[in-house]
Formats: structure tokens, C-alpha cells, sequence
């Protein structure tokens, strides 16, 4: 499936269940929003995105609290399950994407390199899905598209 | 120029004046943000985007009026300047791009059809830049690419 395949296979999924969506995204800087928004009909499923790109928008916008981005860091399954439950919090939503990855082509060190994205799901009521993945390096369009592909994957997995 | 270029260009002059980038988005719902942060080296740049597609987002996350929405609707000058006022108060940016507008196909109105859309420009200390475009209906992807190139141009002529 293409990612505007899943986008509306994921629309139509929340849809079903009577509940909103909402993204938590930084490495992704929009596109998984954008995706989804790009489908007519999308206004009636999608609240809103949270396009975290700086540590400062992920502590203000999704109380990502400092001592988890001093500890772990801002690509962290700490960082990105405080992003998802953010989400979840400040939004109408009952499913919120969350991601924090290195698209490159700087950013990246021996212990998280280039293409290492950590995914966050929070469904209203279930505990929180939180797993990585480390795409090839295969620039960064491809892992950004990539990302997008996978976030919208464990939407579709956390709704059954 | 492509929307890429301008995207590259924007970031050039923010970073030249040392100024930090924010977006508040409502029928773009993501792609001005996602076309700036597609570019390496953004984060220097790019500090948040706020993706207010409901109403409700526009009034949480931005500060948007519910007399303002009630008044003039979700698509109007009067929303347009608070959605940029809103981004700029609540980031770290000295240069917020707000849009929204009607992308079509559902939603129009005689009086604000599909095609329509509102921008706001908001520089830090300067008088707020309120202009709408009424873009040929030529479907939702043209509508949206269409946005995103004039929102990245009227951030380039803010600039001077």
C-alpha cells in the first residue's frame, strides 16, 4: 500500500471507531498530518498536529518534561511515549502518532544514528505502543517517507 | 522558483536575521512545515507548527476567539491575523506563517468558495500582513501545493 492508501485506510478505521486523530511529529515535521489531511473528508477525523521540531515545542506543546530529554534524549522511547500521551491529553483525539527520529544527514552518532526513529501510539484507554525502528540510510527523504509509512502502520495495528 | 526553493530560500533569510520559523496551518494541514523541514540543516531554523485543523485547535493551541470564529468564520482575515499573533506569542519564532482556507471539494459557500483562502504573516514587531487569494479550483492538491507557494513567498517578502 502507498502511504496515501494507508492514510485513508487509517481515516476510515478511526472513522468507524467514532474517534479523532492527532500527530506528535518531529523528525517527520508534518508529513504525516499532511498525508492524512491530504484526503477529502479528512477535517471530519483529524483534530490537529503537534509539529514539534525543537526540544523547547516538545516540552511546551506535549509536557515532555526536561529530565526525560536530559536523560534520554529527544530520540527515545522516553521522549516519544511523552509525546504520544501529550497528544493524547491536549487533544479531542483517541489515537495520537507520535515520532522522534535522526533523518540526517547530520544528527547522528555511534549510539543513534541516521535513520533511527522511536514511534509512540496512544489509544485512548490501552497502554501505550512504543517501538524503532532503524531505516538504511538511504537520505533523507527516504527515511522521513519511510517514517510516515510506519507511523501510519501502528495506527492502523493499534486499532485492530 | 519550486516550492522546495522557496522553502530553502525562507530558511536562508530567517537564518540571516537569526530568526526561528513557526507555521499555523489549517487546510495545509502540515505541508508548509513539512516543505521547510524536507530541507537538512532546518532544525536551526524551524521551531514548531502548530496544525490547527479543527476549530477547537485553533482556539487551544493558537488562542483563536470563539467570538472571532462565531463572527467571521474558521476562513476569514480575522482568523488568519489571530492564528499568526497566536503562533508568534506562543513559540520561539520571529516569523509565524498562518493559513487557512477552503481546499476543497465540500465546504464551499457562495460566499467563500472552494479556492479561498486566508494568509497571515506575523514578524516580530512589525504590523501584522493579511491577504487572501482566491485560487482557481483545479482540486485539493493544486489548492493546498498552490497555498504552501504563496505562504512561503509572503514569509520571503516580510522579510524585505
Amino acid at each position: 500500500m502507498t502511504n496515501s492508501d494507508l492514510a485513508n485506510a487509517l481515516l476510515q478505521a478511526c472513522q468507524k471507531r467514532g474517534i479523532m486523530l492527532a500527530t506528535a511529529e518531529s523528525c517527520t515535521g508534518g508529513m504525516i498530518i499532511a498525508a492524512l489531511t491530504d484526503i477529502a473528508g479528512s477535517s471530519a477525523v483529524v483534530d490537529r498536529g503537534f509539529i514539534t521540531y525543537s526540544n523547547e515545542a516538545k516540552m511546551d506543546m506535549l509536557g515532555v518534561s526536561a529530565a526525560t530529554l536530559d536523560a534520554h534524549g529527544a530520540v527515545s522511547r522516553e521522549t516519544a511515549i511523552e509525546m504520544a500521551t501529550g497528544a493524547l491529553t491536549r487533544s479531542r483525539a483517541g489515537l495520537t502518532l507520535a515520532v522522534t527520529g535522526i533523518a540526517g544527514p547530520g544528527g547522528g552518532s555511534a549510539e543513534k544514528p541516521v535513520g533511527l526513529v522511536w514511534f509512540g501510539v496512544a489509544l485512548d484507554g490501552r497502554p501505550i505502543v512504543a517501538e524503532h525502528q532503524l531505516f538504511a540510510d538511504k537520505g533523507r527523504d527516504f527515511i522521513r517517507r519511510e517514517t510516515v509509512r510506519q507511523a501510519l502502520e501502528l495506527g492502523l495495528q493499534a486499532l485492530g
